[in-house]
């Protein structure tokens, strides 16, 4: 029978912010390994006897990036396949998109393994013999989640009730006092997320528990943009009728109410990587208890978490201790451990005010390479842009600015007006306000050049695209 | 008879780091209200009546800033008189060379007011009215102190017994219990470092109680460059015969030794500004006890300080109390307050390590204005640059880097090797290796433009000067 892992990757992760913004959320946070978790998920799935084929779930303002993480660990070079969400809509409706998609394109009995991308698993020999479980026991026509054993009275995890791996009931995150009841009583398991079953089984118990669900779904797939490979899916899925889907939880619309759930109870090293002393616990202590990475100076600190990933930033900290500290380019964050939960709420404040640095950092990946925005002043910009090689931006005109662009590594081909020309290193070029443009790295190393932009509007609006290699015409 | 106010400008303010550095050091710090320490002790000077002249003694690096202070606040357009010190060397040298000069260039019964450029002054006219008081005792060949009554137990100040305005002893900073029982005796007095005598009152003493001092800035006088005015003084005093002068306070070296110092008790809202809590002091605070500037989101924060001056950043700060915290383009400090005096450790740990942040910001202030660092890559720096109008930067050359220049505000006039030529806002020119150049603000607004260095070796000492209107050649 064959075995697709599904991957959801997505979430705002407001409680890591300000590494994690809503176009770069969770599933993207490097760990001091330099790999992300979302990378983590995809090796977990890849290293499974028997897939040929992973399908990921994300938001397709994260397409690109998903790729670009996926082809650094892809050594296997599987199949990747994706269901493009226009928009977050909670787990009940992209696990639907993944079991109707999946029952067509291949056999019904096809199974499914959800995987979430911003979790830990350290012990991947028990998450397969766990799997290999689920999987005999979903053969059966069984929904199936795997439990872990409680470690501590966790409050910001789900649990799970059962008897003889019959699921009795599923639990929301339980009160500190409710926490340690479950942990006494040995018959609760944390709910991993982790879900294994087949697509028919999934569907029929979709068709009596959320039947708008599956509806909704259904319609929204027949009306979205399909690109069948050979071995692949592709969609995007259509955003009117994405957004007639009910907004709900896998656990709420399916797990919760059916009856024929059955629990493989594991030990897998499993974690949820919820928030800032969840990424603490994966890193090294020093003597003082203390995690640092970046350029750090410490003078009677304890017990605290200080990470900053700027270039050309240095950080002092003195007689502080149980202390968060994260420094990106145009946040920072300084969070006291026991109020690690309540970062949400300037994540929260800053989307309330439209402010940027909920939603991008300072760099912004695009599917060509990526822009850091150096300075914004009265009248200019400066951006720095790396374009990777055979990569082109797309053929552009912008109303209300110029740009010089001069180039500081690699080579630049440069469409302007109807002119082609190179721009080698240390050259420069300028492109006028109204000049239809294009840039290209025709070479084999990373182009890299800096913009200045001047006009009266210099919004990321003011752009007419003609062509593009990315659809995003 | 003549009263000349004499500027203390220099100290490295470790304790206000991130914020002072060695060449921004704490005179420079600007309040609130905009006003720097040093303009503040200017407009305290010039306020005195029969001020014609105030000499200031600062170290020759930050000769032009200090005039670029002043202008800002110079209404009355009084003479200004500088000594600029190769590097600092406590307050006996200084104010022994400001004596001599003083008492040479005019009378030697010419009085000298001595006053810091870190300190606070809220009560202006009983400022006036304690320096009227000191000046009679001055005339009488007294060396004269000003005391204010202690309002607390303070560690870090020193303080003065006296009795009938007697000066019996001076004291270093005392213990805590110490200063208790200085309070409640009635007796002592908080030094506030401002001191009141004729030059040659001072040079008497200094024969009597530290000739070595008198002896050796004499001998270095004599061999420093002197630019005499009508009505002002200017000298640079020599490096060389500088470093044979004995490094000492003015307390230690004369006051301490005299038995001839007078105090003038007073009540003029004095306060030595040494540390975050003490600019904290100055500031509003909020319903919580916070202070904040610049774009900051609290959540249950309570009696904290956090001084954000970079502009496009923003900080969260979640469940903390009693904490500093300073942001800089370059460098974060986070502290907690009873840890406030300890910021010095990290200031000295970065100049231990050489690292460019304990010495200069990333915005440098130049005599022609200044420049921001705005990136460092492989082989490419990128700067911002304001040239103030009418000003020139040297005509230079360097050896292995070229350079990009886009204007993006105002106008330049580039000298080129034999060319000369002006470059309009959005217009680029370009500088090869081992081309002589020259970069002027031919214009009355601002000239800002972006430098794009590039080359292997991008060092700021890959520089030669031909001509330079600010003496660097």
């Amino acid at each position: 029978m064959k075995l697709i892992p599904v991957i959801l990757c997505g979430g705002s992760g407001s409680r890591l912010w300000p590494i994690s913004r809503e176009h770069h959320p969770k599933p993207f946070l490097r760990l001091d390994d330099n790999q992300s978790l979302l990378q983590k998920a995809f090796i977990r799935a890849a290293s499974l006897p028997g897939v040929e084929e992973i399908l990921t779930i994300t938001n397709r303002e994260l397409f690109f990036k998903t790729q670009d993480d996926y082809v650094e660990v892809n050594s296997q070079n599987l199949a990747t396949s994706f269901i493009l969400e226009p928009f977050g809509r909670n787990t009940a409706a992209a696990i639907t998109a993944a079991a109707l998609k999946i029952a067509s394109a291949y056999t019904p009995d096809t199974q499914l393994l959800i995987l979430a991308a911003d979790h830990i698993i350290t012990n991947q020999a028990a998450f397969e013999q766990a799997v290999e479980s689920a999987r005999e026991l979903a053969a059966t026509g069984r929904l199936v989640a795997l439990g872990t054993q409680p470690t501590a009275p966790e409050t910001g995890y789900g649990y799970i009730e059962a008897k003889d791996n019959q699921v009795l009931r599923f639990i929301e995150k339980p009160s500190k006092e409710t926490a340690e009841h479950y942990i006494s009583s040995g018959h609760f398991y944390w709910n991993t997320g982790i879900f294994c079953f087949s697509a028919n089984t999934f569907i029929e118990e979709a068709k009596k528990h959320c039947p708008d669900v599956l509806n909704t779904v259904n319609t929204c797939l027949t009306h979205s943009r399909h690109s069948n490979g050979k071995h692949f899916i592709q969609i995007e899925l259509d955003k009117k009728h994405f957004m007639a889907v009910p907004d709900i939880s896998i656990d709420y619309a399916v797990m919760e109410r059916s009856s024929n759930v059955a629990v493989v109870p594991c030990d897998i090293g499993w974690r949820d990587i919820g928030s800032w002393p969840a990424i603490e616990s994966l890193e090294n202590k020093d003597a003082h208890g203390n995690t640092t990475s970046g350029e750090v100076i410490l003078h009677s600190v304890k017990n605290s978490y200080i990470r900053s990933n700027t270039k050309g930033r240095v950080i002092g900290v003195v007689g502080m201790e149980d202390v968060f500290i994260v420094d990106t380019p145009d946040a920072l964050l300084v969070a006291k451990r026991s109020y690690a939960q309540d970062v949400k709420n300037i994540y929260i404040d800053l989307k309330n005010r439209g402010h940027e640095t909920h939603k991008f950092h300072r760099t912004v990946t695009r599917p060509w390479g990526f822009y850091t925005v150096l300075e914004k002043g009265d009248g200019f910009n400066i951006k720095q842009i790396l374009v990777k090689p055979k990569c082109s931006l797309s053929l552009q005109m912008h109303h209300h600015r110029s740009e010089h662009w001069i180039v500081v590594h690699g080579m630049a081909q440069v469409t302007r007006s109807d002119e082609e020309f190179l721009v080698a290193t240390n050259e420069s070029t300028y492109i006028s306000a109204g000049q239809k443009h294009r840039l290209t790295n025709p070479g084999v190393i990373d182009l890299i050049l800096i913009e200045i932009q001047s006009g009266e509007y210099l919004g990321e609006d003011d752009i007419v695209r003609f062509e593009d290699n990315y659809g995003r015409c």
